[in-house]
């Protein structure tokens, strides 16, 4: 729960209060991971009724954080992406991303000195935005704590624009970040560190998955994703702190 | 378009009419598969608001196909898989799992002398339902007419157990049948003919995808099979025709 108020949405509470919940997730993202039972934790946010939160009586928003025993498959099809790309570029596919996002400008949602935010070129669905730390990490984990308070404000304005544009759309976020590696093996996998990058994937449901998406695992986007990012830049929110 | 009448749902036809919505199903899937810039089609339904159909201003039951100009992944991990099985067994994975759940019982829907419905083991979402033809075929394209009229019957009855249980729920169906084959590659694939088995998945939306499914694949489903399909059993409905 993300704060001791009643209180609807995340980015209306303050962004020094914001910098509290990053590292009650890091807290706990880190205390999870000590636990040799668990390969992988996954967190994330249903907000509103369509994203799968449970019916409107809570009245508190709030988190989850669910950890496996196992590195669940959508996990690993990104992280064996990733390698790949690395093996063949000798680059972080994200860290290339996001210097073509930032020439090419027209996909950016917002910026600060540590974070990018951006609508990608492949969104799944309308209006999705990723936020990822500009400087290369794999492990959301070892944020430096001097660098939760940038991370608070620009998570509060890309969903306080997305709330004001969209007029409080149900949505979800989820964090993408490395699994757990509690025992590393020989001539197994030693470039996750450089091969990999956290960041933030924030997808409003406008649209419902139906049977073609079932059926195929192929996204019908209806919005292109310049257009949405023009929207959102658009968006005049209250500054974050 | 399933019915010059309006009309809300496929199972409120008579299972004759019926036979002719499947006839239509086979006739436009084949003739698609006569175009060569196509790999694969998919035939579903979105039925009633939830399941992604179009605002209820459609007072028509209908379906969709929309073909591909690939072979989609999820489509293709279920062919890797099922040649897999082959590969090391021997067999069909649906034949053997059709015979296990007909010794086990505990969920099977209904059967006739050509098709069986159960709640598969590791069903996706409560009141999953999948009908399969018991004599081995990989393409429902190829379905002998004179079984039309028996498909239709047991897919009405199972789209009216559900309707009448779970008061009209919506829902998709989904086809899974062979991909289109042009070209046939010299080594390549030899087995999909006895590899594969197609089937129709019919699933009820009484939950949502939310962030846990979609950051990880991994689908939570609070309904056992076995008690979704006593309960689909114990539904009585009007008798097919």
């Amino acid at each position: 729960i993300e704060s001791p108020r009643h209180c609807h949405s995340l980015d209306e509470l303050e962004a020094s209060d914001i910098e509290k919940v990053i590292r009650v997730y890091i807290q706990r993202l880190n205390a999870i991971g000590k636990d040799p039972r668990f390969k992988f934790a996954l967190l994330f946010k249903n907000h509103g009724l369509i994203s799968g939160a449970a019916r409107d009586v809570i009245h508190h928003t709030r988190s989850q954080l669910i950890a496996t025993p196992v590195t669940p498959k959508r996990v690993k099809e990104e992280l064996a992406a990733a390698r790949s790309y690395f093996e063949r570029r000798g680059a972080c596919v994200f860290c290339d991303i996001l210097r073509q996002e930032e020439t090419e400008g027209a996909r950016i949602v917002s910026q600060n000195k540590t974070f990018f935010a951006f609508c990608p070129f492949a969104s799944r669905s309308p209006f999705e935005v990723w936020i990822l730390p500009r400087r290369h990490q794999a492990d959301f984990g070892k944020l430096d704590p001097a660098r939760h308070l940038d991370f608070a404000s620009i998570l509060k304005e890309c969903l306080a624009k997305i709330r004001t544009l969209l007029n409080d759309p149900p949505y979800n976020f989820i964090l993408h970040t490395a699994p757990y590696c509690h025992t590393p093996k020989e001539g197994y996998w030693k470039t996750i560190e450089e091969d990999y990058h956290w960041y933030w994937q924030i997808s409003p449901r406008l649209t419902h998955d139906a049977g073609f998406e079932w059926g195929t695992g192929i996204h019908i986007n209806p919005t292109p994703p310049e257009d949405a990012a023009f929207l959102l830049r658009e968006t005049a929110v209250v500054a974050a702190a």
